[in-house]
């Protein structure tokens, strides 16, 4: 029997526990649960690919090679997101094999380093909105925006802040490696989004300052997979409309059009569930009997089963 | 035809310039300089995997965590070799992809993320003998030994370091997703070493502070992976007996009786030409068949037809 394909994007939170340091030990024990609901999955029947973001990770990667610059050149953004998708993945692998042996699964659980294409002329790149790394003075901003060519912005009264752009991912470079293990292996791929590159005129890569959203990441892997199901694992149960008001309205099923109007009507935050649901609704659109699901990570297996979460489809 | 299976293992000397500053953009030259040599060995027929070496990166980068550390938490080690696992595999992947399309070779190219068993009771944990990260005074070494459990030793006069222990490479954890990729993929695969973990009584794995000779995981993923070849790239073109002295003479062909002896007659410097035979030997002897090969990295091709290198046949 063929068995249904699933692309799970993880969140940041599925990564670390708000409020706990952030070191390697507590990431690893917030992975540890986090992958117990992944096996669930898996013990299901499903087979899995896993994006997740890494935007905490990566802003501290940048700010301990910012900080220590003195000791050691610091590293571009690219690569603090290489050593992102090296340092997750490899917790991932650490506790998703044992979960997974545990439901009696023998399976390989592996991460790619991944490249993700972006077109130097997506638009993000004219207006760069996330901040990464840490905090300066107006003036230390504004040297730095002189000396290296930064663009910095005020971030929310705490200080000023470099801001990269967050362009759409076009192309996974290492897409046929990943079509090869797939079903032979757990696959985590395109950590945080993937490494942003570009294309040179000579056909070759070269590695931007850049973040790209993860969901619009997975839903790339998704069609490239001929997946089933995108499965946006999130801190909420579902994905809803006059979010935090009195009337709002939480979604369980949605068509297509549906999502577009709620898109448009402004119902869903910037940089929270607008991509979630952009993604969700790239993905369902793209071919017929194609499902997105919004879901909290806590309910995963039941949102596969329709008794949780919000489900998009074509 | 079957094509020739070659496991290369790259000294950090083909990852970084001496002199240079250990720059990302730095490292990215040389390492597309360096692939230029593994890319004709691939336009050449055989079918490749890479391990390579991570000291001076993962140095610099449990150098920079540990200097950052009053603004985020510092890694531990095993983190710092997963994310010089992406670091160095990103770029390789991003240099030899062009490098062997140049050829006409239309062929992926991966990093794995790779985990590496090594056994708590390998007696290299009683005798850690490997300098890395910051330089100490007397003082601050012995308050870290005292904190933080680490041994610490003076290094040639420079200061005080910590130490670590280099355990031998038992099993590679990835090892059936690599076997599946083989061939369909130029594979990174255990990048310095690989990350040490070692074994928990519940079947579990637990990073380690090790470091793993690159060599010797070669060797472990050439016999793993069923290889003919495994050529090991350094900076001299031959090993020699009677090194830098007026007697010294170069080694050409070696049966493993031979190279067993001038192991045994004190010929390798340990930490450079030592583990190189060791693992040399260990492969040839492996399987009948089987052939190593320590090389310069600039000669690599004539290496592998014979004209250039030292091999080792069982």
């Amino acid at each position: 029997m063929k068995r249904t394909k699933v692309i799970i994007a993880l969140g940041g939170n599925a990564l670390e526990e708000k409020g706990l340091p952030a070191t390697a030990a507590s990431q690893l024990e917030v992975v540890k649960q986090t992958v117990e609901y992944i096996a669930d999955i898996i013990a299901a029947g499903y087979e899995v690919a896993i994006v997740h973001g890494n935007g905490p990770q990566v802003g501290r990667i940048h700010l301990a090679s910012e900080a220590a610059s003195d000791v050691t050149p610091s590293m571009p953004f690219d690569v603090c997101g290489a050593m992102s998708q090296g340092y997750i993945g490899y917790h991932i692998q650490q506790a998703l094999k044992p979960a997974i042996a545990k439901r009696g699964i023998d399976l390989p659980v592996v991460s790619l380093v991944t490249q993700m294409v972006v077109d130097p002329s997506d638009p993000a790149f004219e207006h760069p909105t996330k901040p990464i790394g840490p905090f300066y003075s107006e003036k230390e901003a504004l040297a730095l925006a002189d000396e290296k060519g930064y663009t910095v912005k005020e971030d929310s009264g705490r200080g000023w802040r470099r801001v990269v752009a967050s362009p759409m991912p076009i192309k996974i470079v290492e897409i046929e490696p990943i079509k090869a293990l797939w079903g032979k292996s757990v696959m985590v791929v395109s950590g945080g989004g993937g490494i942003p590159v570009v294309e040179q005129s000579d056909g070759s890569l070269a590695g931007v300052d850049a973040v790209i959203d993860k969901d619009f990441a997975a839903e790339r892997l998704a069609e490239d997979l001929d997946a089933d199901v995108l499965l946006i694992l999130t801190e909420v149960e579902h994905a809803s409309i006059y979010f935090r008001m009195s009337n709002e309205q939480k979604l369980k099923k949605l068509r297509v059009e549906e999502a577009e109007r709620y898109i448009e009507e402004g119902h869903f935050a910037a940089g929270s569930m607008l991509p979630k649901m952009k993604a969700s609704v790239a993905f369902a659109k793209s071919r017929k009997g194609r499902k997105a699901i919004i879901a909290s990570l806590l309910k995963a297996g039941e949102a596969m089963e329709g008794r949780s979460g919000t489900a998009i489809e074509g």
